[in-house]
């Protein structure tokens, strides 16, 4: 999906709402184990659930990846179901990638030629021959982690140069010289309130990835005034504050009101922008 | 496997080498293709050719996930095979994962609990807490990106902040108060040459792995000169160099004899240290 379509479907739907799809077996409603791939029939019901809500989905590698060889099938049939049923929800695998180039290589294609997903998240650590190999793929994107949302984020990335440039912010600068507004995007988290100033500073018109909205404690009004552009320019993901709304048999309507009431506030949100 | 067991094997077997497991499907022999799980048989031939001459290997998780659940079958396999026939190879699952806390956690489980590897490469960019989740596991270990071997290693971990401190020396300095010894390792190019002096000044004691020599133009004997301790404290990995030594059915006879001979120099430079 490129990024025209991508803006048309946000201003379409009133939402830049990504749902994380982080489904933890130990997590998901009882009576759901009987079937014969929970994790699936979990993701199904909260993708139908939440599609009018939102414009996205991000399945998190790390927990389909702990469940070993069913876990890989979970994460491979969300993908075929996402792409069969909703092809204009835009598909982002959170897996934070990201190795030296031969090995990134098999990693793109893995992810954007297997199993064909519109993003996929990317480590910045290891620079440029790490990232490139990502974006060899028309109307496939690469969302590098620049801010992260949690309190680790502060160990390295807020860390200064001789020149006063942060870490995240040399992260933001230099790899617009790999990509563009085309093929990458940035993980910023929401927790980070004000700095989102300091971030549209360096990358005026790029989507950012937003996680950190709702159980991490982000706030999705500081969030837009600082961060959004005329284009929205936002995705902002909740995962645990929709699929986990409820927990028994009534699961995937309570999913279903959190992302309702989210893709309300950013009607709200895009009402300003107009 | 702890420390103390690691360098016990090191001085029996004379080497320090680790075998990386990166088996490409368009690379291995064609014979193998008739096989049921071309990969495994691949990875085992492999295993059992490099054993005398090797304490360790480092299936890269890439190269399986390329595959799918098939892919993810073979490492299984692998991994199995290898605690079976070889209780003594500390085994490295190279995934360069790191995360926010719950889903590095995930991820934690899945390599340390199910997989039951002994070590995990991590990538430091998300800080503390996307590291800690894998530290609470007895006798298992972390190996964290400090300083690559690719070009892009320039592009941040070089970043100097105001007081001349490098990303990957705040990186070394700072995860020292996360874990120890026992349980962190380090990654470190072999191409990076001197560097490792620098390194050494601050982690004079960890184990590094050492990815980078052969195919990727690294020196041992420099390595060594630098890096090594009076433990040894060094995995020297090499991928390539080995497992496609040979393109045809002498492919594992082949691999054992690049490996001796990887073997036969590190001998050489352990004989230093006695």
């Amino acid at each position: 999906m490129n990024r025209e379509q991508l803006i048309e479907q946000i201003f379409k739907k009133q939402s830049f709402l990504c749902v994380g799809l982080d489904p933890d077996i130990r997590k998901i409603p009882e009576h759901l184990l009987q079937e014969e791939d929970p994790i699936f029939e979990f993701n199904k019901q909260i993708i139908d659930a939440a599609a009018p809500y939102c414009v996205s989905y991000k399945p998190n590698l790390a927990f389909y990846e702990s469940l070993g060889v069913k876990g890989i099938m979970a994460f491979e049939h969300t993908v075929e179901y996402l792409k069969k049923f909703y092809p204009a929800h835009f598909i982002i695998a959170d897996a934070k990638r990201g190795d030296i180039g031969n090995t990134s290589t098999m990693y793109a294609r893995t992810f954007f030629e297997e199993y064909n997903v519109d993003a996929l998240t990317v480590a910045p650590y290891m620079g440029e021959d790490s990232v490139t190999p990502f974006l060899q793929y028309d109307g496939k994107w690469v969302v590098l982690l620049a801010l992260t949302s949690n309190k680790g984020s502060h160990d390295f990335q807020l860390t200064e140069d001789a020149n006063h440039e942060r870490l995240f912010e040399k992260v933001l600068r230099k790899s617009q010289e790999w990509g563009n507004e085309e093929n990458m995007m940035y993980v910023v988290g929401a927790t980070q309130g004000q700095m989102f100033e300091d971030i549209r500073r360096v990358v005026p018109h790029h989507f950012l990835l937003v996680p950190g909205v709702g159980a991490q404690g982000g706030s999705l009004q500081e969030v837009c005034k600082y961060g959004m552009t005329k284009d929205c320019g936002l995705l902002v993901n909740s995962s645990r504050g929709i699929i986990y709304a409820g927990h028994d048999a009534d699961f995937a309507q309570a999913a279903a009101h959190n992302a309702s009431e989210l893709q309300q506030e950013m009607a709200i949100e895009l009402e300003k922008i107009k």
